[in-house]
This record gives structure tokens, sequence and C-alpha cells, in this order.
């Protein structure tokens, strides 16, 4: 109970529009990329696994977000995700980036549990749901 | 009044996953299009001339979005966008994307004004806020 | 004979980093466009049908690319494309864009046939090779 | 003399597509990311500073790249980098990347000195040019 997933990722070149600030399309690549290395690392389902091996795919079906602050080039950010509410075959994320204290982007995704032979949902394999629980929050961060 | 602005985006190989279908983050960037495409066509005010020779920005500030059913590669799709919510620095816009009567995704971005030297909002110039109000609608579409 | 593929692209503020110009990845998913809109309208032959009907892949597995002068956001490129070489499971393409008249890019992608179920090359089916044909030029546009 | 430069990047999800394997412009953001980091941990001179601060550039005006071998979700790639060609405003480069002992990719980016604020090439600085000596290797690896 109460796990949070943490990681880091630092803003690239890449990442940044003529603006100089992070493109928030690419903001959805870090938080897809925060959820990827969750399931390796925090559930201990890798995307590759998942994917290629069992079928089993998890799409995000709607996402929420704000942009509370830009980021720049060379920022690193630390991408917390923990669960904040746990159906048969959904999950309801929350993910904020934070550089240093400042708070820059929060995401709420929603994924669910689908067969890909298929495309239906299916029901949490018994194995992931009990080590998603464990990042069931209660509360707000 | 009642405006609403509408194009296409044909769904390519490199928006696509391994799951055969649009990765949610490239949708953002067809939104982003769509917002660009508007600016440009419907407001009458290019990007290239807002940010490269105005120091005039749209950052979006918050979105929401639900992915209704999966599009794949070939895929047409018709984007249309009107203005649920005009504020003195903001615009909240209203964004659909179908293929042929299939709603495929619903995006509620909001955009700021801001003047890019400062980072700072400004009001709407007049000439912008006028075009904008001609796709205010009073009711969902 | 001596057909040349043509159609344009509008660079869009996604394209562009944060010296306002385009980074030249999003160039590659620029000629990646071209070859497929080139298959669809050129060959007759859509990468949806050929890739999730027909098991039919045509990766890229050499390019070679010179940027010649940037490209901002704004510019209308011309995109032009034909064969330099045709090989029993290969095709050498000479791709182009240009900005009204000023040349921007230049890239030679080496494409193979392969049957995606084993990766391996295949050669082009008679009714491609017929079309891929019409654009073989024997010298340099 | 003859340093390396060394680091990893682990293929995600975003960067494969409907064949499951990594599509080839993402192969161009991780060597744009690979000499961004070469740039900041083997040179001293981070992107960050360089544009923001010095308006300081590096463009790649030509790359050259052979993809070897697919890459798949999940899989660790070594890139390495080493200098080839020192000139007074250009450096040519060889990247490759590879997956334990299989060479998955090639490039040979060109990348020139330039002045932002001009958009023409400048003498590399003393600093920086001293630093990139330390990579030249006078041969293959």
């Amino acid at each position: 109970m109460d796990d949070v997933f943490q990681h880091t990722i630092k803003v690239l070149f890449q990442h940044c529009d003529p603006a100089g600030i992070v493109f928030y399309p690419r903001y959805f690549e870090m938080v897809n990329q925060t959820v990827e290395e969750w399931h390796e690392v925090g559930l201990g389902h890798s995307f590759a696994q998942m994917h290629l091996e069992r079928g089993h795919g998890v799409p995000t079906v709607s996402i929420g977000a704000e942009f509370s602050a830009p980021s720049k080039m060379g920022d690193v950010l630390t991408w917390r995700l923990h669960v904040t509410k746990l159906g048969r075959t959904s999950a309801h994320l929350h993910v904020e980036a934070h550089c240093a204290e400042e708070l820059r982007m929060t995401a709420t995704p929603v994924l669910v549990s689908v067969d890909m032979s298929t495309g239906r949902p299916v029901p949490w394999p018994d194995a992931m749901r009990s080590r998603i629980t464990t990042f069931l929050q209660s509360k707000q961060l």
C-alpha cells in the first residue's frame, strides 16, 4: 500500500518547441514512458512481455492534464505515479512531474486492460492486480 | 457566430504503435495541428506570423481527452473545432475527430494568449478576439 | 517512364526546434510520409492494405540526407520522389524538398520488400514492380 | 585521444511502429540524444548553455545511416560516438548502436558550429575544440 513509482527524465532538445519550452505532446510521451517504466519496474510486467508475448495491452482511454509551469532544455523532471482507483478492467492513475520543488505538469490517465486479439477489456490478471493495489493511494500526495 | 473550423488529417504509418492503432500522443500532435490551422485559416493569424513576427504565443495550459474508438493506418479523420468559452486572455476549445460517422477522440484544450518575451498572459488583440468570437458555440455540437 | 511523384507538406509548429527551424528527425518523418503517399497515390498500393492485409512491408535499410537550407514554420515544402535503381527485392529512391525554388533537403532511402511474417526480403510483386518502373529515372532531375 | 562516448537508451513502446520495430526517424532522435549527451557529459558543454546562454548551435548538415538489424521494444541499445574528422567549423561523427553484440544501426552525422543570431558557421571555441579532439579516432572502431 501507498507505494509511489518514481523515475526521472531529462528534458532534451527534441522535446522543445520554437518557444524553447517542452511541446505539450512530448509531455504525453513522457507520461507514457512513466506508465511503461512503472509496469516494468513497479509491477514486474514489461510492456515487451505483455504486448509481444501475452497479447495483453493497456491502452489509455482518457486523460486530463494541467501544465503548471514551462520546462526548458536541460531540466531534470522527477515523475511520480500512483493509482487513485482500481476497477475490474481499468486503472485510474495520477502522474506528476516536478523540477526541483516546482510542479510542472499533472496527468490523470485511465488505462484499460485489453486482450489485443479482440480489442476487448479483460480483467486484470491476478498477479498484476495485486501489484497494482500496492500503488493505490487513499488520498492526494 | 456558430462557425466550426474543419479540416482532415489522414492517419499515417508514423502515427501508429505496435498495436497498429494511433499512439495517443500523436493525437495531441493532430489536435495542435488543428489549432494551428484554425489560427491560420479560421482566424487569419498564422502561427508563423504570431510567434516569429509578433512574439505572441498561445500555449495550452490544460487539456482533457477521451479516446472513444481506435484509429488505424489509412483512416481519414475529420477534425472539428469550436470555442466554448472566451476569456480576457484565455480560450476554451472543443475539438473532435470522426472517421466517417464514428467519433474517435474528443479534446478540450485551454489556450492562453501570452507575450512570448515575458511569458505573461496578455489580452487577446481585438482583431483576433472578434474572429475567435465567431467560433463561440452556446451549446454542444 | 520518367514519372515523378510530387506532393506538399506545410512546416508546422510541431516540426520546429528551439532554433525555430525544422528538427532534422522530423524531415525523416516527412520523407517517410512522402514514400507512403507515393505507394498509395503513385503505385496504387496503400500502406494500410500492404501492411495490414497482405503482410508486405517496405522497411528502409539505409538512407543518406543533406540539409541544404533551414526550413521555418509556415514554409510549404514541395516533395519530389523518383526511383534511381530497382533491384529484385530493393528500390533506391531520390527524394527532394524545395520551398519555392530553394532546395531544402535531399534524401536517398533504400527500401527492401519484405514478408512481414518472416522479416525476409521477397521479390516485388509484379503489379508493384511495373508501377515502380514508371518512376525510374535514367538521370538526376 | 581515442576516447569514445557511450551511453544507453532503452527501446520504448513509443519508438516502435505497427511492424513492432523501431520506426527509423526515432533512431535519428536517439542519434540526436547521443550527440546532446556527448556535448554535456563528454565535452562539458550542455545544449542548454550553448543554445540558450551563448547562442551557439550545432545543426546537422548531413547524415548517412544504415539499419543493420531491427530493434524491438525492451531492447537496451548501447550507443557509441567518436569523431572521424574535425574541421575549423565542422565535425564528422561516427555513431553506432548495438544490442548486446549485434550491430543495429550506424550513423555518420556532420555537425557545423554556428552563431545562432546569424545562422553562419563560426570556428569551434578553443575550449570545445580541445575536448572534441580527444574523441578523434584515426581508424574505425
